[in-house]
C-alpha cells in the first residue's frame, strides 16, 4: 500500500487511545502512512518535522498547536487538516485558508454529548427535580405536592438561543416529549424553524415566554453578553436557565442578582469566569445546578471523535467530498 | 342532551382543576351529566350518596376511596371506573370485577413523566455529571479530565428491568442514543425485546454487564427485594442504580453498604422506606442523587392524566372499546 497518503498525528497524547481504540487505529492505519507513536504537540522536534514533511493529512485534537504560517511552510505536502474534536478556531491560521487546505472538523459528533446533557437538563428543570432534591436533602419531611403548578413537562415552553448543531440536535431529540419548543436565531427563517420542530420568535419574546431557556449561540463579538440584565428580567418568574454552550453569552453579575433573589434558577456546565471565583454563590445555591464543563465528549465518547476523523479520512483517500468540511467564512458565525 | 350518562368525580377535591383545566371540563361535560362542585372522598355523605344511585360512571384520582361491595350496592347503575391517575390496585375491589364494571387508568399517560426522568437520569449518570457537580461543590478546583475512562454515553451497556409501560417509553426515548440497551423481563422473548431495541438478557447477566441499571419491574410480591446482596454486588464497580420505581424492588440495607464504599452510585426518586430515616446517609452521600418521589405525573402533567380519561369517557359514550382497560388478571403482574 505504497500509495498510502502520509499523515500525522498533533494533539496531547493522552488523548490518542481514547480517539482511537486499537480496532478504529486498524481501520485508520489501512487508510494512511501514520506513525501512532509519534503524537506531536509540538512541531519543532525533529522527528515531527521529519513526518511534516512529508505528512499529507494533519489529524489534529485537543492539544494541538496552530496550523500557521511557519508550519505550513515546514509542510509543503500538507493538504487536509481532520480535527478530531470541535472547533478549529483555534487551530486553523488564515494561513492555511490561504493555501487552499481542506478542512473538517468533528463538531457534529462532539455536538451530541452537549445536546444530551440539555436534553437531561430540561426534563429535569421542567419537572423541578433538581430543585426537589435540594430541598429534600436540606429537610427529610420536604414533599413536592402532586397539583404544584410549577412543575412538569406537559406543553412546558422551552425556548433554545441559537439554531447551532447542538441547538438543532436538542430539538431534534425533544420532539418525542410534549413541550412547546421555540428558537431565536437572526439566521434562521421561520419556514427553517419549524422544520426544526420549533416556532422561531425575536429573542425577546422567546424570553417572555419559555419557564425554561437554553443557550446554544456561538461565542462570538456579536453574541458577548447577550443575556444582560434586561433580557435575563424578561424570563417568568420561576424560570430557569440552562447554558452549556460559553459563559460569555450571559452577563454573570446579573445572572447572580437573579439567582440569589431565587426569582429563576439555572443549570450552568460554563460560567464566566470558568470555574467561578471559590467564594461564588454559584457553588452553593440551591437553585444553581454547577457542572464544571462536562457536557462535552467525555470518556468513551472520544471514540465517536475518532470515529468521525477516521471516516472523513476515509472520504479523502477516496476522493469523495468530505462529510464535515470547515470553511473561513464558517468561523464567522458558528462556534 | 337528556342522554348524556351521569357521572361522579372520587379523589382529593386540590386535584380537579389541573386535571381537567376549563377547556377540558367543558369538553367532559359534553359527554357526561357530571357536578363538578361535587367531588367525593367519601361516600357516606347525603349529596354524595345521591349522586352515587345514579352515576353510571366514575372518574376517580389520586385520593379516591376505594370501590368496594358497600360502594357498590349504593351504586346501582354503576358500569364504569375511569381512572385520572396510574395504579387502580387499591381503588379497585374483587366487587367489581365480579359486577363486571370496565376499568380504565391514565397508567400508560403517567409512565410518560417516570420514563422522562428516567431518560434524565440515564443521560446525566452516563456522563458522570451528578458526581462531577457534587465535586464541584466541594472543590473549586475540581476539573474532570476528558479522557476519563468512566465517563460518556457513547456504546454505554444500560440495562432495564421490566419491560413496564416506563420501562418500554425509557427504551423508546433512548433509541435516538448511541447506548447499547439490555432488558431483562420473565414475561418477554428475546423477539419481543429485540422489536423494544434491547437485548434480553437474564438478570444476573444483565446486572454483571450493565453500568447503569434502572429498575422498572412492578412492586409485587415476586419482586420484593429483587435486588439483594447478591445481585447488587453483580454491578460492575463505577456502576450506577436508578430507581424510578418502587423502593421495596431493592434490599435498602445492602444498597446503603454498596453505596457507602463509593463502589457505585445511584440515582433514587424511590427508597424503602419512604421517605428514608432523617439520618439516612442517602440523603447526603455525594454518589447518591435523591429525590422525594417526584418521577410521576406532577403540576401541568396532571392535566395529560385528565385528558386520558376525558378520551376514555369519549369512547365509553361513543360504545368503542376502551384504549386502556384494566382487568382482574393484569393486577397480578404490573403495577
Amino acid at each position: 500500500m505504497a500509495d498510502r497518503p502520509k499523515a500525522l498525528f498533533t494533539m496531547h497524547a493522552r488523548y490518542l487511545s481514547q480517539l482511537f481504540p486499537a480496532p478504529l487505529m486498524d481501520r485508520l492505519e489501512k487508510l494512511v502512512d501514520i506513525d501512532p507513536s509519534l503524537v506531536a504537540q509540538r512541531f519543532d522536534q525533529p522527528e515531527v518535522a521529519l513526518a511534516l514533511a512529508d505528512a499529507e493529512i494533519m489529524i489534529t485534537g485537543w492539544g494541538s498547536p496552530r496550523v500557521d504560517r511557519a508550519v505550513l511552510a515546514a509542510a509543503p505536502r500538507l493538504r487536509a487538516v481532520v480535527h478530531a474534536a470541535g472547533t478549529v478556531r483555534h487551530l486553523i491560521d488564515d494561513a492555511c485558508w490561504e493555501r487552499g487546505l481542506l478542512v473538517s472538523s468533528a463538531a457534529q459528533a462532539n455536538a451530541l454529548p452537549v445536546a444530551e446533557y440539555t436534553v437531561a437538563a430540561v426534563l429535569l428543570a421542567g419537572k423541578g427535580v433538581f430543585d426537589a432534591r435540594e430541598r429534600y436533602r436540606a429537610d427529610p419531611a420536604f414533599r413536592r405536592r402532586e397539583e404544584d403548578p410549577a412543575a412538569g413537562n406537559y406543553g412546558r415552553r422551552v425556548g433554545l438561543i441559537g439554531a447551532s448543531r447542538v441547538g438543532r440536535r436538542v430539538l431534534e431529540l425533544l420532539r418525542p416529549y410534549d413541550l412547546a419548543l421555540t428558537l431565536a436565531d437572526p439566521y434562521l427563517d421561520a419556514a427553517e424553524a419549524a422544520r426544526l420542530g420549533a416556532e422561531l420568535l425575536p429573542l425577546d419574546e422567546l424570553l417572555r415566554t419559555s419557564t425554561i431557556v437554553s443557550m446554544h449561540a456561538p461565542d462570538i463579538p456579536q453574541t458577548r453578553g447577550l443575556l444582560d440584565r434586561r433580557r435575563l428580567a424578561l424570563i417568568p418568574d420561576g424560570g430557569m436557565l440552562i447554558n452549556t454552550a460559553r459563559g460569555a453569552l450571559v452577563d454573570h453579575d446579573a445572572l447572580i442578582a437573579e439567582l440569589v433573589t431565587g426569582r429563576i434558577s439555572a443549570v450552568l456546565d460554563v460560567t464566566d469566569p470558568e470555574p467561578p471565583p471559590a467564594d461564588s454563590p454559584l457553588f452553593h445555591m440551591p437553585n444553581v445546578f454547577l457542572t464544571p464543563h462536562v457536557a462535552g465528549s467525555m470518556g468513551n465518547e472520544l471514540e465517536r471523535l475518532g470515529r468521525s476523523a477516521v471516516e472523513e479520512i476515509e472520504r479523502l483517500t477516496d476522493r469523495r467530498p468530505l462529510a464535515h468540511p470547515v470553511t473561513q467564512s464558517d468561523l464567522e458565525r458558528v462556534a
